[in-house]
């Protein structure tokens, strides 16, 4: 099968790699002709995946026209503020069934839509699904084991997929709820970044656990608002990406936290990272979308406050942790 | 309120000492009288809490006639094995109507009884409740944040409990559901383990998120068929509690996983540890309770596997990570 994979930053590198080992024709999109290049020529994407070497097999180009032509499947792993833009470029070229294959957290910016639901309005007619859970790119491109979903609501589809997608200890489960899968792993990197502060501030393992808990459940409920199921979140896309997250030293989401709970400015430490962290700019969509179905939500709206300078992160404790009489585990708010 | 904790290990030194900051009268048993003098004389607990300064208006006993009749409100912290035995010695002298709190996170050898269980059986008509979630010891008493839970089943009784046991930054949520609570608490520490392993063997964070991912999954599978909530196991009590106890490098079960991960046998880990790791023997617990309920539960059966000594840590690895075909991801097994 001819797969063409959209972005190559360090996930769509290293699916296209993955699915290079399954003996696909594999075809990846770089914006940059130079990034195109190296991959092409020398087997490796330094800026993304330092000191990793690349199928030989993988080839790679900046002509979105000529990879778009190549594809009998797409998946698509350039950053949510991009999707679209790739999507509506991509289509004249496109044949018209081919299924299309998320791999980008986050939702839309404006219109607050999730990715399958920007596949299905630039590419009608086209299964939409999404891939995610606990996949940092690096210790799967180094053969480490993991396990990922693959959703969409038609499970003869999720299926196909699963077989495309699933290569060796990188074990793929199918999944019907698209809107849960896509909520946790859009949504997560709020409170991963909400952890990371706990990490810079010191202060402990047991507030760290209580955030992760509680602001799983803050998205929880938003995700059974907007479709989804609770039973979902409480899965590989919704607690195991979070917890992978919210451990790794390779989490860029942690990363932003950790050095904002450091005391340090948000335009400081964005500086100086080359990727991109979608949990800054997802924390006032949860906001917007939380507002939208009167929801409460106080550590995502807590977080909002912190990435957007009103507060700062030490204060964002002392309310997270404050001595506020707690009620019902399961009352809202 | 004249408060009487049964048990001086860390967690039970730790409650007793914070409901003393409340103006409670606490009164602390000890089993050995050398810790109960070191207690009470100088203030501490070197054995299971190493440099801790406790309140000066902590008293401690090893008579537990004295410690029976002082309650008002009875605490149990006593490891599992010896819970029985000490509530059936503190019966004759303990007023009939005084609520019992267990600390204890474990289920009964061979009766695979919850300790509320066990309360209500030795000590009838007295409401019973467990303190569970993600609280380490020693964060607690060095005055950090933390989040916990009261479960019983009249909320009233939960909410006067409550208000007993909140402290400061130590939030107290109340729980109805008394048997997701406690089979969280008992049963995590089994992942814990398998996580801990994961650790040692250095298989990457994928692959620790996809266990505790899954296994949390098993525990809420038996949980349910025991008479639980799922929506229980996904908050502080199951997630919450198995995250804390994956993270932190005091966690006492995740050390023993990360030993046997070093390739290390169970008898010379165990010999070095002066502290229970509750979850060896959970493990069995968990495999007769999976083979009562009909249930598969893959992980928990490695993790008995490993700690029987049937196979080796890197050999159950093998088998949690091996190449076979995932299905769907709410499927059971």
């Amino acid at each position: 099968m001819r797969v063409t994979v959209l972005g190559a930053g360090s996930w769509g590198t290293t699916v296209a790699a993955l699915m290079c080992r399954r003996d696909h024709e594999v075809l990846l999109w770089a914006r940059n002709p130079d990034v195109a290049a190296e991959v092409d020529e020398q087997r490796s994407n330094e800026a993304y995946l330092p000191g990793a070497r690349l199928p030989a097999r993988l080839r790679a180009t900046a002509d979105l026209e000529r990879a778009s032509r190549h594809a009998e499947l797409l998946v698509v792993g350039v950053p949510t503020g991009a999707f679209r833009e790739a999507l509506e470029l991509t289509r004249p070229h496109l044949a018209p069934w081919i299924p299309v294959v998320s791999l980008s957290k986050g939702l839309e910016r404006n219109t607050h839509l999730r990715m399958t639901e920007v596949i299905k309005e630039v590419l009608p007619g086209r299964p939409a699904a999404a891939l995610t859970g606990p996949n940092l790119a690096r210790e799967i491109l180094a053969g480490q084991a993991a396990a990922s979903v693959i959703a969409t609501e038609d499970l003869t589809v999720a299926a196909a997929l699963q077989r495309e997608l699933a290569r060796g200890v990188f074990r793929v489960y199918t999944h019907h709820d698209v809107v849960g899968c896509e909520i946790g792993g859009a949504l997560k990197n709020v409170i991963a970044i909400a952890t990371g502060m706990a990490q810079g501030l010191g202060v402990g393992d047991n507030t760290r656990s209580a955030v992760m808990s509680r602001g799983l459940a803050e998205l929880t409920t938003l995700a059974v608002a907007m479709g989804g199921e609770a039973t979902t979140l409480a899965g590989l896309a919704g607690m195991g990406d979070l917890v992978a997250t919210c451990m790794s030293p390779q989490s860029r989401n942690r990363h932003v936290g950790e050095q904002l709970g450091l005391g340090r400015s948000l335009d400081e430490i964005l500086g100086e990272m080359r990727m991109v962290a979608e949990g800054v700019k997802t924390a006032s969509t949860v906001v917007e979308l939380a507002d939208h179905h009167g929801l409460d939500m106080p550590i995502a709206r807590t977080i909002h406050d912190v990435v957007t300078g009103r507060i700062r992160a030490s204060e964002a404790y002392r309310g997270l942790t404050r001595a506020v009489p707690a009620g019902h585990e399961l009352d809202p708010g």
